[in-house]
């Protein structure tokens, strides 16, 4: 395992990718990885529009090739016709974690009871997590921050790349061996 | 799209199909419905037994030809041998919506803890809502009025008609546009 | 039925069954069945390695031959590559509780952040309620009784036997009948 790690962040929405919308989702977890993340790390990144197959083949290639222990999607999670992320997701997902999209709608739901409409989830593939997050900035970092605490020991669990975070802007938490 | 809307009732019940009991939860619902919405409806209705061909007949039927932009089924729900509408509901949905079941569990806990043996689940067919509800009256309020707040929008994002409530009665949320 | 109660444990760990570790996990499980249960009962016991087909078969000799009312199983429910223990339950469950494992994973919540790593579920194979516990005894105790004032009633449902508890221990809770 190299001593830097990666990060895919993939923005999927039909109007970023066409360059209708600035793809302010995607910098917006750029900015909060940066905020939290105190070990080294490159970021992997991508925009693309809602199709199934394209989001199945970027989150294969930021997991398989581009070496990601993270990757995190932003949009397609609502019940729209052209909200696909979560079975995308599912497709090329090993193991689901159901735990990540009940503790993302908590803490929505402390805002808007629409929460319960997102399908978010997150899952494993080889040594990489994949979480789902919402679309909109603020929602990214409600959501994100609510589940971070766990994702350093998952990616550890997984093999992933060790990732520490400072602890006055993100506390994170790994037990203690028994 | 018509100006009124049609919201279907389905009461899935061995023995209210038979008539050996009253449909009482299919009533509970109408009348919550009534005392909820403010826009034009129109119900569609039905009471059959727990048969697994039959709910998704009913489903489909009800989704497809009779438009409903909202299908709510009552009872079927448990762990029982019988009890096989979150199965039905699953086989005919586009896309499952997790958070409905959370949301609702988490609200019934507040008065049982056999909550927690609930099934209910909430899926999209087309341009259809359909939200399984327990078959008790007193619960089906607790467990509709959960979710109720984030029903017209969900609508509104898959194409279904305009709900407005009374919001002395019923509160309900639309994002402001972005 | 028999006036006596069967209820399984399983301790599914590759080192337990190894004897690298020492069953802790199983044991904790029967002593807070013998702490909460009044009614005579008798333990089917097994530790097994993360193997997924001697896990099904492991949950079906138990539910089928054994005629437990209710299997806990402990380890094997994280999202590391050997974790198996939910995939090989659905895979012999009849139908799926998910308000088990939401519920153990808000009650885990309490103490640590990494609870929603946990993959625990909970499900019905015939006239048996199989239920993952995590691995570690602490968080065992804390999991099984954030469930079990649900259990009783459940086996009620499906046909097995009839459970009581000492109540000022662990007070369950059956609905009146309506």
């Amino acid at each position: 395992m190299s001593a830097t790690a990666t990060i895919g962040v993939i923005n999927i929405s039909d109007r970023a990718s066409q360059g209708v919308y600035e793809d302010i989702p995607g910098k917006a977890c750029v900015d909060l990885l940066n905020e939290w993340i105190l070990t080294s790390f490159q970021v992997e990144y991508a925009v693309i529009p809602d199709e199934k197959d394209q989001i199945e083949a970027a989150l294969i290639d930021f997991c398989d090739n581009r070496n990601c222990s993270l990757v995190v999607t932003t949009g397609g999670t609502g019940p729209a016709l052209r909200d696909i992320t979560p079975e995308a997701t599912e497709a090329v997902c090993d193991k689901m974690l159901a735990g990540f999209g009940e503790e993302m709608r908590r803490a929505s739901l402390q805002f808007v009871p629409t929460a319960i409409l997102s399908r978010q989830t997150a899952g494993i593939r080889g040594h990489s997590l994949i979480v789902n997050l919402p679309g909109k900035p603020k929602a990214i970092r409600e959501n994100l921050e609510s589940v971070f605490p766990a994702i350093p020991y998952c990616i550890d669990l997984i093999g992933g790349s060790y990732l520490e975070t400072n602890p006055s802007e993100m506390k994170v938490f790994r037990p203690k061996k028994t």
